[in-house]
This record gives structure tokens, C-alpha cells and sequence, in this order.
């Protein structure tokens, strides 16, 4: 074969040598045909606003003026559990990565330094979404030119020093920089939402809470009976028993509606889901109340809280989020000396089959009720999400979850999803992220890999031009718009 | 690289805009050298006879001179739960679709306004297999010219009647168009197969009955005592104990087998096995008769009655088929109102290895016993049939089904189970269809992933280009009359 | 399209008629950037020494200056369980494919006849890895030159034999050929080591023993007291109660390190974990030594000694490899006739995340310790391997097993892990075979493998060339070097 069309087929690619660049062509397969349509549809979606309808962006990074990204190593670094886990598993401690101590042990207080031990190891993240993702964020964020590594640490931290320093690089001038048309944060189901007040106030409408209830429910947790404390505080409802505990839940709802809120947020090891009697609800609740739970009965109270957040979803329209399979915390010894969310959650197996069952024969073809389902478990895909997907009016599937946030991982989604689904029973893409300054790349690398899977499907007659078009558009935005609501 | 080559390279693809047509090339990889290869194997398998030796076409629709395709509404929709399925999940009601009510409540009965709420959502399927199925049916077998949606729904609906009205699209006209070489029905072991007999009568003794005694099995059923006064009367062998019943069972397969029968067929949720000692089995069925079974009866019932029927099956020669994991009826207002097969089963995970074991240390080397394995859980293909296949010389690996007979779902099913099984061990096609129409278009769709993904072997010098063009044939129609020992 | 890049682009694939050759481009992907790319990558790391961390070659094989590999057959067919279990699976017997019978029962002695119904039978292995290697073997081996099958038998039959034959054909001529760097056997933990002794003995220290104790943990098993009484004999130590048994295994553990051993191996059917009280553990093995045992003494006692022997492994620095997953001897009446290891081994589903996590929260974090985790459950990959890996500093994960081994496996191994687990947290490749002929070939097909897999990223944009490269060659050596502190 002629060996200029080979060589000349990997011409954008990213270039190795000194400087740093990201090939324009990205994520896009090989086939010179297949690869010219993805590039026209990308063309057409690049650039659409962002609509990020669930995310874990602090709300006051952008409800406090002067709040700002701080150093390279708090920005890049300190809070990332998708570093921290893959430093760790390379034998970095969290004390040398500058994560605080619970116990009062000492850690890296040396931003450089911190900063650092992660360029030296930068080589770790080949071949995954988070180094794709920061190199998008390096170079096209920051202007940085160099491949990170050892060498060039020190050079590229004085770089990124002197952008935060600057005032196009605050959390709002970003905030329009990215285009962001709608951000949901998520936030507890006791918070005062002061910060969402401010960012009303100061005109900030696009960016709304999300309600999470999680810790209201798990009746077994030592904190939980602070959290109801707080929970009758804040809703101005003295909680004393169930029915008291789900009007005080309902006002909570409306005032995060109030704020904008479009969806409700649940994370669960296993969706099972169970309607419980009202009387052994009600006698589940009191004995939580005496702190007296068990495993088992928060297993029971939290498969019935499902089917009535359900029914509450029906009645004030807000979209449920259902997040189920992360086994947090693996690690016991780490949450001990550092809390919670360091990078130690693994997923296990979820059967959505007949755990979902009881729920979706209440709700599930109720035209008031939409229910979002994220798994950790693929097998389910094809197995139980898509037939679930493709039957219930209300069931929609969400976008690859957190370790499947990438390349490979959504187009596994497409081929696993789409043919018994549908397309329009999937709900499009959301960042899923703490990481502020990250949003872009992550949208960018959906839109990418959609664009690439919708111009293989032409290829292969699977589907015209102009449906790849459209749909391209779809998955970029209107599909997460039509499933939140927006 | 130059434009002309890649432009080129998808002029055959479905076209956009008024005129509607089928890229010669579908389901073909883009690189073409590879789709040089599929084509060239398909060009030597498209104009094979089809051999569908299972599938749920009623066999009346043949046995009757008299029986029609029905309105497009008819033919298209109402039957077809893929469709209902999907137009569900968008919020469409089964009453609106035509589909019959159970409890007397009105449907729609205007076939051409069906038409229209299906024809206006047509775009629902796409990237699906019943998209490309139907599309493949109304440009190839009806002749259509112009993509279907709202605006041609009712020319369309027009030029389909003028079709279905002639003599060319009765269904035994199509049986010869399709050139159908062999259709095999299923039929309930209660059966009278007076159409069946009907079809001997006629010289239609290509259209053979399939035994699926699963009514009979189903010991807590609510309606098993009238399945078994049935059996009675029907074998003309008063069932009143264990012995007449398996007594009846056989005489039942005998009177099958007399019609061309060559296969049995399973349905179950899990596919265990165990053997009970002849006492017990006799118990469980006294106590079915006195109408006091429970579900944990009728569990060890089946899993007992799954080897005796592989017995059997050693004994006269049946091909034993067992399809397991879907969970039937999922929706349970949905069945109630509408009936069982309406697009609201979910398949479950699915265990094979420790469930099958009694089943094949009793008969899995008997080299009078053949079972075909069907499954809905895809994780199962590389973990346990493949093994199970390529070691038990009694198994088969069936193909893709239900949910998996898709484009990916083929190319899954290849990746995961022939490195391990190898080709020899799997069943080739069957399109298990109800759909008698769309029989051609779901050959076609295994023929040209089969023919595409030989073609990905050469072009990787895996496979010798002749070895693929033996293997096509073989993937046609050759591995399936093999396993069904036609 | 031009049809002289297209024709152009499978000139080397392996061709049909008489002669048989090998594509110098198998295992790669069809398009020609990639291929070129990968071509690059893959004479990068062809001819660079083989690593066998973990393998089945009888020790003895290499120790005995006089053995040799016998015949065509006795090399080839009867030792080798993939091919066993395929030609059973088509009808073969064991008995016709010479397998020594257990019972008495006469058996197939003539090796030619052997070799002839497998020549017969070659057909069955397209598409399958142990087809790609043992094509391999022939050609490029033995250099054999047209293709195997029942008319070309004898004729391959007679070339095999008179290689076989000559000096150059002796095992320890061909450790030299192979450019074999470092060889693991697997040896039982009560096993003398005189053949490894002879090795070191004869300057062959590149050959190592691997400590596998699990007869000794099998507390229920029939031979268990012989097996303990042969390691109260090897280790000098009277086994009388749990304490001396652990000083026993400590002790072996000892006299395989001095023979070089750098790993143990563990083959559970589960991976669970769980710590016992010392009493516990000493009242389970004393039931065990009175021979009253049952097999959920037998489960609690396994889920102890995993956590023990990584405690040891903490200790003597040995590296921890756990096999999960495998129901060993499927067929009860297959294991009864001729032993184990014959191909009836069929896979179960893996739950690794809650499993693991006693041994994990006690050793994982653990600088000293170290543990490969090996799987057939591919649906763990992503769920919960690449996670696992991708956070606890001790565990790595290891490459595609056993029925995994091959070209797609190689490739859903990478798609599915690496971007979770980062390639740092893999071990590279090992070939697992007792086929000790075919260790090139294996290792040959992982190498093109990783390197078509390389290839697609720096096409995608997701590696640089010089990235590629580099782990081109750890992912052939350096990876696998890595894991076992060679």
C-alpha cells in the first residue's frame, strides 16, 4: 500500500517531542471515511452550550464572588478521587498527596511538592479518560505546550500559577467562558441551600440544586439522628414520627424546587425496592428514633423510601436519579484517616430485574413519574436496563457512570444500549463531577465518541446523514434537556 | 488524505432525503478491504433458501388457503411486540395501538390512525433491529419508495393495502417468494396440530410443529388442571398420576414427531436441573392435582422435569431446545389488561454452569441427546456456554436471542463464543418470529454480519479466504440443519 | 474505491490451497495506518526474550537431560485439555484420543491413529486461539508447510516425527531457541523439588519452582491427611495441629524460595476471605485431621489460609497469584474415568469486590505485600477488577486466563481494564501452558495483540508514537518483570 496515505492518516495525532498538543481528531476511529463524517457531525456540536443536569460542583465556588480554583495542586489534585486512587495504587500515600488527616497526623502542606509527586507520575494515566481529560484541560484550558512529567513539573506549576492568578480564570468568568447553560449541583436533603439563595440573588438561576436524601434514609448510620435533627430545623417541621418525618421531606422537595431544582438524587448499594405497610414503616421509624436499627431494617426502610420518593416524584414533578452499585468506602482503615469519597468505592454486581419491579408496577407507566437508572455494572446494559428502558414510559437510562465515563466505556453504552432501547430512551450525557474546570473536556469526549459511534452507523447503512445529524445534536444536548424537564 | 476515497467509500449508504433505499452494503465494516470480503461471501449466501427451524408464525396462516396479511396496522403493528414495546416506553397506550382488551374496556380499531401513531414515531427505532427489519420489509418486499413518518404515513398506508390486496402477497405466495425451505412452528404439547395436518394435507410438509410442553410443567399455574384435562383428552390417555402423565407426554412427542416434528421447546426462568427419585415427582404431581402446589413445587417440578425431558429426548430422537432468563410479564397491570406478550418481559442473570450440571452428567455425552442453549444474559456466552458447548458433545450454542438478534448483538455473540466454542458447536440462525413477513429481513441481517465478521477474520489472517466461503455457507444454513439433525 | 488498494491490503493473510503459511500481519486490525503503526510497534518487541512467570511445564521435562518431547501425538494431542475438550465436544472420545483410562479400560496406543483422527478433526479449531497456536507450532516450528487436515496426516506425521527426532528438538535445545528469560513451574506445596534441585544443579536457575498449597487447605478432600502426612515428611515437621501446619507451609514456602521461587498459587472457586479466631481456625483443622470435615468447614477454612497466606506473603516477600472462578470437573463421570484436568472445567460468576475485602483491608494497603488477581468472569473486568487494581497498592491484575487467552479476549481485556486500571496496575502476560512447545506462539499472540491494541490509540489520538512504544515493551516484559520482582 502506498505509503503515504498510511503516514498520512495519523498526521493530527498527538505529536510526541516537546510540545504538547491534542489531535483535533481525537477519539475518532481510523476508517478515513468513518472518521471524515464524525468530524463533520462534531463540527456541528463542538460548540452548543453545556447542559449539565447532575454534577458535585460545590455551589459556592460560584455563589462567593471571590471565591477562586487555588493552587494547581488544590485544583488538579487534593480533591480528586480519580487521581488519588490511581496515585495510591502506586504506593503514593493520601498524607504525601496533601488530603487532611482526620486523626490529626501530619500531611504535605507543599503545594509544589504535591504537585510534583503527581507530574512524576503522570505516565500512570496512559490510556485513561482522567489523563484525557487533563491534558485537555492543560492544553486547552491553560495554554500548556509541554508534556507533563518529572522535568517539566516545575515549569508548568509557575505556568498554571500565573493563569489562577488571573481574573479570567475565577469560577464565574469560567462559568461563561465554558457556556454553561445549566448546572445542577447536588446537594443534602438538610442543606439551608444559602449558597443556591446567593446564586439566585446575584442573577445565577442556571445553576440549581439537586435534592439528595440519602443520609435521611439510612435509619442504621450513627449520624442519622442528627441528620433528622437537622432535617426539623431546616423544613421547620418537628420531626417526631413517620408521617411527621415525610411531610417534613415533602416541604424540603419545595423549597428545592423553589430553587430551581429539576431532579432528586438517590444512591443505593442495591435499588431493591419494596412497598412496606404503613405500620411497619411507621414501627421501623421509631425503633430508628430509639437508635435501635439494624442492617436489616435499613435495608427495608430504604427499599420502601424508593417507591415513595416515586410517589412523591409523581406528585411535584421532580425527575428521580437512581445511582445504584457502589460499594463505598472498601477500605475501612482509609475513611478512618481521611472520611469518606478518596477514590475507595468499588462497584458490585446490581440486579435491577426484580428489584425495580414493585416500583415500576406503581409508577413505572405513570405519565407524572420519570426515573433516571446509572449503573456500575454493565452486564446490566443489555441484560435489564435496556428492555427496562424500552418498555416503562418512565424509565430512562443515564449516561456511562463514573468509571465508565470514558472512551471505551461509552461505546460499550451505544452498542450495549441503543438497540433495544433506543435512543430516545437514554438521557443523554451530564459530567457527574467535582471537578469545575473539568467540564468541558468531559463534555467534549461524549460529544467526540457520539459523533464517532452515529458516523459508524452511517457507514455501515445503518442510519442517513441527516438522522446522524440530528441525533448528534440529541445526545449533545436535547436529550438531557427533554429528561430533566429543562 | 484524498476526498475523493473517502466520500467514496459510503455512496452506497442509505440515502437521505424523499427517496428511500437500503445501502447494498449494511451491517458491512467501512475498511474496505474487509467489506470487499463480506461482499464477496455474501454474494455467495444472500439467494440461499431460508432454514428456520424455529419460530412462532401461526402455523393457520399457512394452512388456510383462505388467510391474509391483514391491514398494514395488522401486519406491522399490533401483533408485534418489539414495536408495542418501544411506542410504550414513549408514552403511547396499547388501547391507542389496537391491541386488543381483556376486560372489555374500548382500543382503537381504526387501523389507519394505528398506522399513523406508529408511522409519526418511526424514527423511535432508530438504530434497532426492528428498524432495519421494517425497513428492509416495506423498500425490498413492498416496494416503498419514501422514508416513513408523519407526512407519508397515510400514502404509504395506501400503497401497502393495494399491495397486501394481491394474490402475490398472500402468505403462501410469500412462502415460495421467500423460499422457505423449512418453517417450524411452536405449538403447545396440548395442541390438537389440526393446522399441522392441514399443511400434510396440502404438501406444505415443510412447515413442521415444535413440542413446548411448559403449560404442563407449571404445576402451580392456575390453570394447569384444565392443561391437563387437555393432555388427556387430546393423547386419549386419562392423566391421573405421574406415570400416565409422562405416559401422555410421550405419546404427545410421538404424534409431533409424526407431523416432521424435530425439536422440542423450554421456557424457564432459571435454567436448573435436578433429578427427584420417582417417589417425590410423584407426590409433587398428586399434590398439583389436588390444586395445592406452590411455587417451590413447581420449581423442583420443572428443574426434575427439564432431565426427564432430556430423557425423552435421548430415547426419540427430539432436539431438545431451552430457552432461559426472561422474566415474562414484568408489568403486571399491563398482562392483566392486555394479555401475556406484550413487550413487558425483562430478562434476568442467568446461571448455566452449576444449574445444568444433573442435567448433563445424566446425558451430556449420550450421543442420542442434542440441546440447544438460549440465553438473554450475554455475560454467560464467554463464562459458561462456550465451555459448556465446546465440551458437552450433546450441546449447542443457540444463536443471538431476542434482544441480541441485532447487528451488535451478533457481532457480541461471535467475539465471545467461538474463540472458546469454535463454530462447529453453535446452532447457526433461526429468527423466532411471529412475524411471518419479516422472516427474509432477519436472515438477511445474520447473513451479512456473518459474512462481515468471516470477512474481519480474513482481513486478519485468522481464517484462509476459503475457509470463510465454507464457513458462510455453513453460518447460512449448514451448522442449523445440522443441529437439528434436518 | 480503487480496487488495488483494496485487494492490496490482504496480500499476506494466510492463503488457501496447498501451501499453509502464516500472515506476518495476523492480529491485526484491517486498517492500514493501524497496521502500519502496529507493525512498528510489534518489530519493536518480536524477538525479545519470553518471561514465564506462571506456567504447567512438568519441571522434569527440562531437569532430565534424556527426555524428549515423544511423539507427534503424545506432544500435541493427548496432553493438552483444549484440544481434548473440543473433539470430545464434537463425539471423540477420550479412549480413541489415547487418553490413559483409570479404570483398566483399554485405550488408543497407536500414536499415528491418534494424530489422524485429530488431523481429521483440525476444522473444528478456526477461529479459536489453540487453532492460531498450534498453526503456529507446525509452520513455524517444525516447518511445516501445507495445511493439516485427515488427507494431509500422515505425511505432517511422518516430517513431526523426524524432527522430533533430531537434537535441535530436545527441550532443553529448544529453552535455548525460545530465548526463555525466566520459566515458572507450578509445583504442589508438598512436592520434594528434586527435579528443580537437578535444574539449579545443571545451571538451568532460570527455571523456578511456584508454591501451590491448595491440597493442604482442602480440609474435606479425601487425600487431605495423606497430603498432610507427606508434608509433615517433606518439611520435617510433625503436623499434629493448626500451629505446626502453619510452621509446615511456612517452612515449604522457605525451601521454594531457596530454589528461586518470586510467587505461590491459589485456585479457589471463590475468592472470599475471611479471618478466623486463632480457635476457630485450630478447631476446624483438628475436626479436619479426625477426618470429619465437612465442605462448609472446608469453605470457612479456605476464606482463612487466603488471608494467611497473605500474611506470609507479607513476610517472605513472595507474590500472591489467586485463581478464581473455575467448577472443576463439570462432568463427574469424565473425572471418574481418566483424572482430572481433561477439559470438563467449566467457569462460574466471580463477586470479587466483598469477597476480597477482609484480605484487602488487612493486606492491601500493605508495602510488603503483593497479590495477582486472575479471572473467567470477564463481566468483573470493569465492575470490579479494574477498580480493585486501580486502587489498593497491593493488587495488580492479571492478564486474560485460560479461556481468555486469545485474540478478542486479549482485546476486551484492554477495552474493559485499562481505563479504570491504568496499565501499571496489569501484570503483563504469562502463558499458563503445560504445552511447553507452544510457549513461543503464545506469547507471539499476545504481543500482536497488545501492539494492534497500542496502535488504535495512537490512531485515536489517545498515545503518543513514543508512548506506544514504550509500552510496547512493557506490556511484552517489563510489566510482567515488574509484578513478580524479578
Amino acid at each position: 500500500m502506498g505509503s503515504s496515505s498510511t503516514t498520512g492518516s495519523h498526521d493530527g495525532v498527538l505529536a510526541g517531542g516537546v510540545t504538547w498538543n491534542l489531535s483535533p481528531d481525537r477519539c475518532f476511529d481510523g476508517d478515513p471515511a468513518r472518521r471524515h463524517i464524525a468530524r463533520t457531525l462534531y463540527t456541528q456540536v463542538r460548540d452548543l452550550p453545556l447542559f449539565c443536569p447532575h454534577g458535585h460542583v460545590p455551589p459556592m465556588l460560584l455563589a462567593d464572588p471571590t471565591a477562586r480554583l487555588g493552587s494547581p495542586a488544590e485544583l488538579f489534585v487534593i480533591p480528586d478521587h480519580y487521581i488519588l486512587r490511581m496515585l495510591v495504587s502506586q504506593g503514593v500515600t493520601l498524607e504525601q498527596l496533601g488530603v487532611p488527616t482526620r486523626n490529626g497526623r501530619p500531611f504535605e502542606a507543599d503545594q509544589r511538592a504535591i504537585w510534583r509527586r503527581f507530574a512524576e507520575r503522570f505516565h500512570l494515566f496512559r490510556g485513561t479518560p482522567t489523563g484525557l481529560w487533563l491534558q485537555s484541560e492543560l492544553v486547552e484550558l491553560f495554554g500548556v505546550t509541554e508534556r507533563l512529567n518529572g522535568e517539566s513539573a516545575d515549569r508548568i506549576y509557575d505556568q498554571l500559577e500565573v493563569q489562577l492568578a488571573r481574573p479570567a480564570f475565577t469560577p464565574r468568568m469560567l462559568l461563561d467562558r465554558f457556556r454553561i447553560e445549566l448546572l445542577a449541583t447536588t446537594d443534602a436533603a438538610v442543606d439551608t441551600l444559602d449558597a443556591h439563595r446567593q446564586l439566585h440573588a446575584a442573577g445565577l438561576s442556571q445553576i440549581i440544586p439537586t435534592f439528595r436524601p440519602d443520609a435521611l434514609v439510612a435509619i442504621d448510620a450513627p449520624d442519622w439522628r442528627t441528620q433528622i435533627a437537622r432535617l426539623s430545623a431546616v423544613a421547620g417541621i418537628e420531626v417526631v414520627d413517620y408521617p411527621s418525618y415525610i411531610h417534613a421531606l415533602e416541604a424540603r422537595r419545595s423549597a428545592f424546587k423553589a430553587l430551581g431544582a429539576l431532579a432528586t438524587d438517590h444512591g443505593v448499594i442495591s435499588p431493591i425496592t419494596k412497598r412496606l405497610s404503613s405500620g411497619e414503616a411507621g414501627r421501623l421509624f421509631e425503633r430508628a428514633l430509639r437508635g435501635e436499627s439494624s442492617a436489616a431494617d435499613a435495608a427495608r426502610f430504604t427499599a420502601h423510601m424508593l417507591i415513595e420518593f416515586a410517589r412523591m416524584s409523581c406528585e411535584d414533578g421532580l425527575v428521580m436519579q437512581l445511582h445504584a452499585g457502589s460499594l463505598r468506602n472498601h477500605h475501612t482503615d482509609l475513611e478512618q484517616r481521611f472520611g469518606p469519597d478518596k477514590g475507595a468505592d468499588i462497584p458490585v454486581a446490581t440486579e435491577w430485574t426484580r428489584n425495580l419491579r414493585p416500583l415500576l408496577n406503581a409508577y413505572g407507566a405513570d405519565p407524572r413519574f420519570r426515573i433516571i437508572l446509572f449503573t456500575l455494572d454493565e452486564s446490566s446494559y443489555s441484560r435489564e436496563l435496556a428492555p427496562l428502558a424500552g418498555y416503562y414510559p418512565a424509565v430512562l437510562l443515564g449516561p456511562p457512570w463514573w468509571f465508565h465515563d470514558s472512551v471505551n466505556g461509552m461505546r460499550r453504552y451505544f452498542d450495549l444500549v441503543v438497540e433495544t432501547a433506543g435512543l430516545y430512551n437514554t438521557a443523554g450525557f451530564n459530567d457527574d463531577t467535582r471537578a469545575f474546570a473539568s467540564i468541558p473536556a468531559r463534555h467534549d469526549v461524549w460529544r467526540r465518541v457520539s459523533c464517532d459511534w452515529l458516523a459508524g452507523q452511517v457507514i455501515q447503512g445503518l442510519l442517513a446523514e441527516e438522522e446522524a445529524t440530528e441525533l448528534a445534536v440529541d445526545l449533545a444536548v436535547g436529550l438531557a434537556k427533554r429528561a430533566y424537564r429543562a
